[in-house]
This record gives C-alpha cells, structure tokens and sequence, in this order.
C-alpha cells in the first residue's frame, strides 16, 4: 500500500505533489474559483480550458496563477484538424495558433490535442488531415516554447471527436515529429482497453507529456458525462500509473472527471475525495 | 454503383445472394416469423440467436430450416469465458459445449463467439482465460463440425461484455489454432474506427467466417440499441466489403442492428428496407 501522506501547505515530500485538478471536474466553478479551492486544498497543479480562461479574462488569469503559485499542468485544447473545406480549416489554423499563445502566456506545461473527427465518411482522409493540421501547428508552437500532446481518445468518439483512438496510433502520429514539440497525453479513461497497454506505453518513453486519471464505470452512465471517481470502476490505475512512471514520466498526473453527479457536488468536497481516492488509487 | 437485382424467387446471380438477417434485427418476430419473412422477402441466410432458438425449441426449428431451404449464416452465440471461479468457469464450458451442439444440429456457419468481460479489474487475466477457454472448446467444436468466430466487439463493451476489441487482437488469438477450426467476425459497427483498418482484414485472410453490416449514428443513439441502418451513419460499408472480399471472404454478409426504433416498425417493412440500403450501401 502507497502511503498516504496529506500535507495542506504542501511543504516537503508527498504523494500529493504530482496531483493536479483538471478544472472539467469542477466545471461549475470559475477558474478563480478553481484556483482558490486548488490552493485550499493544497492541489499544486491545474488543467485549465480554454472556454474557462476565457470567461475569466486571459492576462488577469495568468497573473492570478503566478500569484497563486498553481502551476499549469496542461491547457485543453487544440486540435479539431478535420475540415470539410479550406476556409474552416484556415478558420481552425488560426484557433490553434489563439491555443499556442494562450497555453504560452499561461506557462501551460502542454497544449492538449483533441485531433478531430472526420466531417464525413472518409476516417482515412481525416487522419491525413490531423497529421498535416499537427505539422503545420508545430513550428508555431515551437516558436512560442509549446508542446503539443496528442491525446487518444476512445474509439467511442471516433464519429464526433478524435480518429486518433489508440495509443498506438498516438505514438506512431507523435514520432513523426521532434520529441522535444509533439508527445502524446495518456487518459485513462480512454487506453484503458488496449491490447497490450504497458507495451504501448512503454513505446511511448521519452514522448509522455501528460497523464489523465478517472474510472470507467460499470454500466457506463453516459456516453460523455458518465467518467467515474477513481476506485469506482474498473480501471487499474495504479497499475498504469507505474507503468507511466516506468516510461519515464513524472510529470503532473490530471484527475479529468466528467460526471454530472460529481459536477452536482460541492467543489470543495470534490476535491477532498479526489485527493483521497488519488491515494488510494493512482 | 453496383447494380441492385432483386430476385423474390432467388434463382441465379443477384446481388441479394449473400445477405443474411441476423435475427435480432427484427426482435419482436419469433423465430417462425423470421423464418417466414426471409422466404417472403428472398432473403436467403439467417442468423440465429440461442435464446430464440430455445424459445421455439430446437428440434423443430432444425427441420422448419431446413424446409424453408434457408442457410444459417451463424448462431450467435458461445463465448463468455472469463469466469469467478471454477465453478463459474465449469457451468461456463457446459454452456459453450451446448452452444457447440445447438450450432452443429442447426447447420449453422459458425458460432460466434463473444469472449466475455473481466469479472474484476484485471483485464490481462481475462484475456488469458479467454484464450484457455477457446482452446478447450475448440476440440469439442471439431468433434461436431462447427466453426468458431471470434468476434472482436467495440472497445465501449470492453468492461461488460469482451475483452477481444480489435479486429488485431481477434486474428492474433485466432492464429493460435488451427484455421479450419477458429477464425473472426468482422462487424463494421465493432471495428470500423480500427486504425489501418484494411491491413488488418488482410492479416485475417483465410479465417474471416463472417461479416456483420449496420451502421455507426452520429450521435450515437444509445451504447447498446444505438445502431444504424446501413447508410444513415459514418461507416464506408462498401470499401470494407471490398476488403473483406479482396481477403478471400464469399460467405453470407449479416444485416444485425440493435435498435430498439427499427424493432418498433413491421418487420416485413425492415426487410424491404435492409434489402434495399443494402444494394445501396454495402
């Protein structure tokens, strides 16, 4: 059994010091008030959305994080590559390039991707098209000192969101490009299933920028809305968590819960079991 | 476009030769019905579910089949391997073995096999008992002249209903028999968002025992009644026909939608319709 040591001040050594609170799982707070409860609970680490930080006004956000002494696991998110003609995948150039500059002047560790559904029948076409949106982001993310990370998504998405559903795939779009721009981000919620996970992850070694925690319920309440509190489902996550580890990552480990009965519940709260259900079980 | 010949009597080439109701597709009809229907339509396969069969009692049905001059594309279905405990896994194997029985007195293609979910968190055993649990059947299968299909299932139902996901993992388990002996189910609606998915219905050359069609809505309706008719959704139906063609598969091309609206309308009318969206699309 890890131990479980809860320091608030977060001074010195804890198993809390990786945690961070992806603002999603607290969505009815605003980002000032995730920052604070954040600080309350003794969280040093935040995933911020874009939609948030917009609502509270980006520079006065930024300079509230510094203040605060949050630090910026990741910024959610880029992508949505697929365009079904030239003007809206201009329009979407140009919506990266706005992600970029925000991730930037909020010192996000990774801007995430959510590469994007194909506008048609042609899952193929739509791949292609991620892989050249992801080439064309890269020198400008680069220029701005932004990495991207490629987030697999769950093959039940794969209509709506992201046809870039396996960790492998990840891997294998990632390498196409310089370790130091473009990695990929593992959710668990999302690999959980794949065959032969730890040898994926393990392929991913020097590409991990990101690690996202939640469960998978059992029945699923919701196709979007129904990601469980760790320990409630039926994901190993510790078992990934080393897994992650072993690969070389010890960076920020994201709990990312999109759950309208916790969404229901106090943020203060929420927080108090994510912290002990994070010991527990990541 | 392919030419749409639709025969009622069913004499000679037409286009209709291969389709297949799999029976679930109108789930109010008895089995009789369904019987009926596929002759009054010229429909000249069936797929079988168990607990339908069972319903109208086996002997019978056997020779109701044989006498309506239909052919049993498959009779879904065996699997369920991972178990509890040895008692679980006991009553698991007798089930399978009836399963096998009931396959070989229907005179059916293949049983199709749907591996079953872990019965805890750990997924790497259940995929190890799934194998354990084929290669005990396997034997019994031979004994009785039936085939066995893996049928890879959508990642979503990793947690409830198999751990085999991908059309990948399905040839690699199949591999570790003989081919005459255990082969793969391809169903579009499970695997249609696979990763280079063409490749991998050129690894399942010489074991694709059948092919399932229907389509993925967009939204998705509902994870288990949520299925399209062949058109109305993302998947190219068409192109992964040619596929599994091109790796050698002439057998019969199922038509199984979970839906609870299509199973509200007449099933005479569903047939109309299948027959024709299936000329359109597949």
């Amino acid at each position: 059994m890890r131990r479980f040591v809860y320091r608030v001040e977060g001074k010195g050594e804890s198993c809390l010091e990786r945690i961070s609170l992806n603002q999603i799982t607290t969505d009815r707070w605003s980002l000032e008030e995730a920052i604070d409860g954040c600080v309350r609970a003794g969280i040093p680490w935040i995933g911020l959305w874009r939609h948030k930080v917009q609502e509270a006004g980006l520079p006065g956000i930024a300079r509230l994080i510094r203040d605060s002494g949050l630090k910026v696991s990741s910024l959610c998110r880029g992508g949505m590559f697929p365009a079904a003609s030239r003007q809206a995948a201009l329009r979407k150039r140009d919506d990266n390039r706005r992600a970029v500059e925000e991730a930037a002047e909020l010192g996000a560790e990774v801007l995430v991707l959510v590469c994007g559904a194909a506008a048609d029948r042609d899952i193929d076409s739509a791949r292609a098209q991620v892989e050249e949106g992801i080439a064309e982001l890269v020198p400008y993310a680069a220029s701005h000192g932004v990495k991207l990370g490629i987030e697999p998504l769950h093959p039940m998405y794969a209509a709506e969101r992201s046809v870039v559903v396996t960790l492998a795939q990840a891997n294998e779009l990632a390498r196409r490009f310089p370790a130091e721009q473009v990695g990929v981000v593992i959710d668990a919620f999302h690999v959980w299933w794949e065959p032969e996970l730890e040898a994926r992850i393990r392929e991913s070694a020097g590409r991990i920028v990101g690690f996202h925690v939640s469960d998978w319920l059992v029945p699923l309440p919701h196709m979007l809305m129904g990601r469980g509190m760790m320990g409630d489902g039926r994901i190993e996550l510790r078992r990934m968590r080393e897994a992650v580890e072993a690969a070389g990552y010890s960076g920020p480990i994201e709990v990312e819960i999109f759950n309208q009965a916790i969404w229901d519940q106090p943020g203060d709260e929420v927080l108090a079991r994510i912290k002990q259900r994070y010991a527990e079980h990541v």
